[in-house]
């Protein structure tokens, strides 16, 4: 439990030997983080040893999960990953990669894997790529797996490509990395989110750097939704790069208008009834040499639960801004994900509440715009057919077994 | 992890609200404790919630296990305490008593359980009897299973009688404690080293308590053994009771020789080599008025890797004493024990590699006798055929499935 | 903060380097453990630097903190030896000697201090000899200091000789110990506390186990107030002793009759108001085999205030004990000790409150005796003018200047 | 010890109760963290209790430790604080006012404090002004002193203004803030290195935001050293509004070019040799679409020791960026801070050891250009009088008193 840097300390990793390892981070959400839900899942089985790490959301996890009860397994905890480790370890199949092909053909939903073996590593794509697994190079002899492409600089790896939708990769010290197979789908549905938001900038998808996207989405939004102003300003620190790329479409001058409290605790600030009433605005400081008398472009890369933005329009106007329009570089988010992104619920989401007019009263622009579907899929340079839509159009390429409305919380 | 004052504290306890409960404290030996293997171990089944506690060893646990692992169960830990809940998780039965039933059917060797399901907590000892448990009430409404009867006066509970050997007790808040059924054994086999050493003196067992037998032993002991010498000391604390039986029936005065040194830490005296020399004999520091020119009888509980006693008698002599004999209070360990008491290994039990007259030179000791296996269980005033004698004779209750030669550590 | 086997692990003591070393262990009443009163003291000062470790209690403490104070010298902390160590940094003197001995005419009360300097390590002892303090030697070329000789043997030294009341032992390298000087005294007053309680059985004063003056005080005591009873059992562990050496004197069987119950935390029993009233006798439990239709003599080291007795006879009763006389080793304590020893308070003494008679009402006996004073010095086999008397007379050997009425807690 | 998110929960505030603190946050360089180092330092003196937050460095802290010693004050720790704080308890003075207007007659160096004593909280800056300080206003009845303005909008404070150079400002309870006297200077000279790097850009200095003075370095930097290209990058964070700047007056596109790995921890890295030759690249990745074949302007905000350049110029040639034109927004660091910013020691420092072209070729930059101190002091809008040039010219406003040659580290 903590941070990487202060759980994965010398004296933790000194004493590990071996050739191949696989670790988890969890983008931790508000409670959910207990030890119990910890991966990678391990377990002793009659293949022996196997360790399961997991992104992504099964959507029919709740019927697995009544299938393992029924076989007589135990479950430990409560999350996806005890059942995918347990589908494995008890499903059929005499060698893992038959293993992997039935929990392939049994799952619905999005996961991206890595499963450590005795001999072998696996890193398993969903069929629907809903979301990026990638394969880097490490020096001459080593591989690395990582969800997003910007890991691989990190510990001086290069990228090599991205794991196919529905591939399953092998890995092993003799042979390095081979396709056991690729898993057919109807159709690939990746996530749109991580070019809007999820994925960090430096990462690269489908051949594009998620920074060059952004700014194609803010030229984008130029273009759709012009306006005249005297200076662009991002929300920071996600829609930078669209706002660079509103500035560089429209000729407007790009400024940055809001500085970020990096160090704001949640228990800090949990003790004042009234700094909670001051609530989110306490996140930035706006800079009033800036804004001061300017009509004011604000840049954001999305609009889900419209909690932050009004408090942001307050400091803006309360800097001097004349005018405020707001620009978002995706379109309205209307529905929850199951799929694998933790965002809200229907009740919490603004867009799916209010019309566009109505948001932006309760925001308190001057104007509000919204990218178009299209305007998003073409900055992304990728054939159409090839996304998950569900956020905006409530059409998942998957069904979806709701069993309880889990309450989800981004940002 | 931790000392249970420690981890038990009121901002633990508070928050939980129920009116069942188990909880589980581990006998730590060197390098076994691991929080994979702390108990209760707790899953999810197809029947609801399942906890269970347990004390104990299965000697066909490996067997067992290896079932498990056929039926696609993926194991976390090594301990027996998962392959029980794991058997009873998924084993036959539709209810949780028929499948506790088909449990003890298959399972050989040492286990006290307590089982938590959602209506119901469960106590179930071993059809031979092989370590206590017994059954408490607390005030008007109160009930409480432990391994040892001295728990309950700790928590102001009152000794009711003890769990029968076989016996499944089932607890539910309209019924209190029910008989569901009394499994039979081809024999009762109870553990001597509980009347030796294990068990706590204040503890009743087959309704003695543990305090009286053991002074009783030291009678025994004196009358088979007797010496003649001018005091009569224990290794404290646990051989007192038999040091003052063999005081009370040899008639020569009882005195205290050895005063524990209580805060002697593992880790504190590692990093000096003189100090591991000097060994044991630093858990002790001798009262030279007690020992000055006086012939000494030295009661020990049991010798079983004979470590200590050597140092002990240095000690003692370098204190003054003109002469050592020793007398031990239990027949000679030569097998290791395969049913729930963490004792020793083959090669390390010196009863195993020396005679008794060879570890009489080699603890320096002017004589030494232990006591008989009949004065043993005379001291018990049970029935001579309700014993286990493994320790003693090699001779166990039940069949011995030794997979890996474990290396236990006892004291 | 925490026990000495926890803190001082391998981890810590490995990167220690050097060849003088001072620690502190402090007894630990409720409250009182703070992180800025953890000795030893260590400052810089004009001579270099200073470290202090001191036990006891200055009786004047209160007026040389005004005088540090009005001295310009912030003080960090409340305790004793932040006074004692700034006076030492700042007092009087060219050299450290002279620094001690200008402190050792300003001081009053009781204090054993170690001090290391660069160059020496001095053992400091008060001129009225109120609380032991002891030189022994490890191997050939190492010295040591210790509160009590049964430390000694914990780490393998020997004892050589007790430090003289006013003595100032100046320990280097190059000469090993040396008597820098012997500060006068009116008299000398040596605490019998230690006797009845406070020290080890196992630790030496003056000449004599303490062990054996505990025995010879049972054996006083049962001269003085015999009883016909047919077992004599001690409140373990301390009156163990003193029980020994009554039965040796009165002939009447020693035996065990209370059990101690090591692990109760006070975090655990708090919860729950039902245990609290239990209370007591939840620290022990009764041997009823050895209490059942007899007559008992109870022997206690002490009664300071008075809440333990009670429910102990409680249980002796209840466990079938048809008289229970109580017999102490010790006179009545009617006066709080302000040197050193952290007893109670007036209001808390059940001796100052209660006669005699009283307090055998109060605790439910069949008779109650305390040993003499007389006879509690001719235990010492000391000359009777050595002695503090002051919690059983109220005369102390110094003023005692009452600043607050602090509460301790003994026990 | 610990991030102040994580040290400062509730559970440690809400026992806080009255109406006036203090606290301190140390900005924590390798090694230099220690308990015994932590503020505020907390004494009790003649005048009650006092307590000292202290940001700054006295540069004759050696000659009043000294002192200090002198009177006889035992000193705890190595810290300024500590002497700051025994200056005041015993300095000259019968009142608070008086013992901190003697303590400002002799203190040399830069020193921002808060003072809390019994009944008063007082701020006091140096004569010289080297670092900030400023009043916000919380609610009605509320003040706050910080250090930097930035501070006051995270708890919903605003900015009333700065303490003056030389100001002793007292808040009570009754009374509000009233300045207490503003010692005098021969001149005022503020840190020019606050305006660079230091402090947060939505602090306000002087009257002006450091974010628009920062955009009007950038301004002056593209006036003075003009360069033909196509892209403006800055190194994140800390360049961006100078890099904004540049782009504005050039009119060559601000873009972004590197992304911080904001989850780099020291430790992480360490283990692996060959991540600590990769180095300082780790902490960035390139974004290539941006760089590819273009010819870059890349702003850093100043060069201290010039480890973290070189990495990053071949990180944006392997981009595939043509050219690298490095431009500073501060002029060369030839000299260490010994006025409170951690910066580096004398060796360490790249302008101290080559010339502007010998670093040129040192980074591998087709062009290097700093600003100019003249055009940094313009940028600031103020009087040339009123700075600290001593990092630049090596004139500092106070005599330096070198008695250990620290090792300082920046970044």
């Amino acid at each position: 439990m903590g941070l990487v840097s202060q759980v994965f300390n010398e004296e933790k990793m000194r004493p590990l030997v071996g050739h191949m390892a696989i670790g988890h981070t969890r983008y931790s959400t508000t409670g959910s983080s207990k030890l119990e839900n910890a991966q990678p899942f391990v377990v002793e089985s009659v293949l022996g040893p196997l360790a399961v790490g997991h992104n992504g959301n099964l959507t029919n996890a709740a019927a697995l999960r009544r299938e393992l009860l029924q076989r007589g397994v135990g479950l430990t905890g409560t999350s996806d990953s005890e059942v995918i480790t347990q589908m494995l370890a008890g499903g059929d199949g005499r060698t893992w990669e038959e293993k992997l092909k039935v929990f392939m053909v049994r799952a619905q939903g999005a996961y991206c894997l890595t499963v450590l073996t005795r001999n072998a590593l696996f890193a398993v794509r969903d069929p629907w790529g809903l979301h990026p697994l990638c394969l880097g190079r490490l020096g001459d002899t080593g591989w690395v797996v990582a969800s997003e492409s910007c890991a691989l600089g990190t510990i001086g790896a290069e990228f090599v490509r991205e794991i196919d939708p529905g591939e399953i990769l092998m890995l092993t010290e003799e042979d390095g990395p081979q396709t056991v197979t690729r898993m057919p789908a109807s159709h690939q549905a990746g996530c749109l989110f991580e070019y809007i938001y999820f994925a960090r900038p430096d990462s690269v998808l489908y051949g594009a750097t998620l920074h060059a996207v952004r700014v194609a989405q803010g030229r984008e939004l130029a273009r759709e939704s012009p306006c005249d102003a005297d200076v662009v300003i991002p929300v920071p620190d996600s829609a930078v790069p669209a706002a660079i790329g509103y500035a560089q479409e429209s000729g407007i001058p790009y400024s940055e208008g809001l500085i970020k409290n990096r160090y704001i605790g949640r228990t800090f600030i949990q003790p004042d009834d009234r700094l909670r009433k001051l609530g989110i605005s306490l996140k930035f400081n706006a800079l009033a040499e800036n804004l001061a008398n300017k009509r004011v472009v604000l840049i954001d890369d999305s609009i889900v639960r419209g909690n932050t933005s009004g408090p942001i329009l307050r400091l803006l106007r309360d800097a001097g801004a004349t005018e405020v329009h707001v620009r978002v570089s995706s379109p309205p988010i209307r529905h929850p994900c199951f799929l694998g992104v933790d965002m809200a619920t229907y009740p919490e989401l603004i867009a799916h509440r209010l019309t566009i007019p109505e948001i932006q009263a309760h925001l308190g622009a001057d104007s509000l715009a919204y990218l178009s579907l299209e305007g998003l899929i073409r900055s992304t340079r990728r054939d159409p057919g090839n996304f998950c839509r569900g956020c905006f159009t409530g059409e998942y390429p998957v069904d979806i077994e709701v069993v309880d409305k889990e309450v989800f919380e981004m940002r």
